[in-house]
């Protein structure tokens, strides 16, 4: 078989999608050493120093790992890249669910596994927030993108007082990407007022040490932006 | 500044890791444009190939985008890879607890979207497992492999009866990386024996209605290898 460049695409990037092909439809087992570079080169019709560029690209993707001396072994047959891709193309709605997946059963864990300094980070985030609140406990104008850097902050130290390092891995994803969402909704005044006592029950009830209590809270506060962005995709 | 390859890596991985720090801290926005290939071969000190290598491993890891005769722009901050290197990194209870977070959800999701379609599919995968049992209701031996893709395929249907793109791809990843702990967990005697009734209340509980239901359905039904891992964790 040998692959040919197509379109725009460099040969290099069109040997990773076959690599990949083969990957997902299982011809390496996860932990099964993947073929020599000599062998795969032959086995494309391509050069080694192109199944070379390619299994690095996998190898940064998280799919092979190399281990010098040793050889490449399968990793995972699922693309880190693609999932991401896919959760990027969700819509917003699809998105906070998500979250709220991830958030509520993080405070649940929170409520049995959080230490002191757990709590004094959340209340630190919600005290910065306090201080760039207007009359109406609204974030002032100008200070949209650093009050949404403490909400974030906040969701983070919520799903960090899990201690639970998969949990914490795929949130802290979230955090980078929802920021600009978050930005564009604070300052959106069709969207429901953000209440800082929302916030302030997800902290008492996780220092309560009480599991259900601090899902309960949690669900609670995200419930208001999930109800708005339904009203709204009712409306399309 | 003249970057160097360092012990067993490459100039590119070098080249990829300074591009990822300058990601992380910030120096582009999401959106934004990176500096040209030229400049960057400038900045670095380093030939114009390595960069093109080095982006094209930013590409397929879904952190940059190149647009034709537009340039590459930031996606995200954050690196996929990375992220799927920490969960895979993190022990049994915490991808445990992960799983948790996210049938728990989608099994309330799923009580209010489902089609018809998709109860079937949880049926079927039950009628399938129930095929492969012994008398005491527990997989044959030499079945575990296909008593595993008979679980996890139920326990996708749950997920994706939940209609959300992002929970899905999410989930989609688990289902690939748990499937080798999975069959070493069926085949281990110190491990709770998987109870039939568990999967069927989840159905019956989604195909009711009730998100309550379902979501305490899918609970019950992890709550038993939950308290299993943290027995063996706590006789460590």
């Amino acid at each position: 078989m040998a692959l040919q460049a197509a379109g725009r695409k460099s040969l290099v990037d069109t040997v990773v999608d076959q690599l990949r092909a083969q990957l997902a439809a299982g011809e390496w087992r996860v932990g099964e050493r993947i073929p020599t570079e000599h062998a795969l080169a032959e086995q494309l019709q391509v050069g080694r120093n192109t199944v070379r560029e390619a299994v690095r690209v996998l190898v940064h993707a998280g799919m092979l790992r190399s281990r010098q001396g040793e050889g490449t072994f399968v990793v995972s047959k699922a693309d880190p890249g693609d999932i991401m891709r896919g959760v990027q193309r969700a819509g917003v709605r699809d998105v906070l669910e998500l979250r709220i997946a991830l958030e509520t059963e993080a405070a649940r864990l929170a409520a049995l596994r959080h230490e002191p300094a757990d709590l004094e980070r959340m209340a630190a985030a919600l005290e910065a927030q306090t201080r760039l609140q207007d009359q109406e406990g609204q974030p002032a104008s100008g200070s949209l993108e650093l009050y949404a850097d403490h909400d974030i902050e906040f969701h983070m130290a919520v799903v960090e007082a899990a201690h639970n390092t998969a949990l914490t891995a795929t949130y802290g994803w979230f955090a980078s990407s929802v920021r600009e969402a978050l930005v564009s909704s604070l300052g959106d005044h069709e969207m429901p007022k953000v209440l800082h006592g929302d916030h302030r029950a997800v902290l008492d009830a996780i220092a309560s040490g009480d599991p259900e209590a601090a899902e309960r809270a949690a669900r609670e506060l995200l419930a208001r932006p999930k109800q708005a962005v339904e009203a709204l995709l009712a409306e399309l």
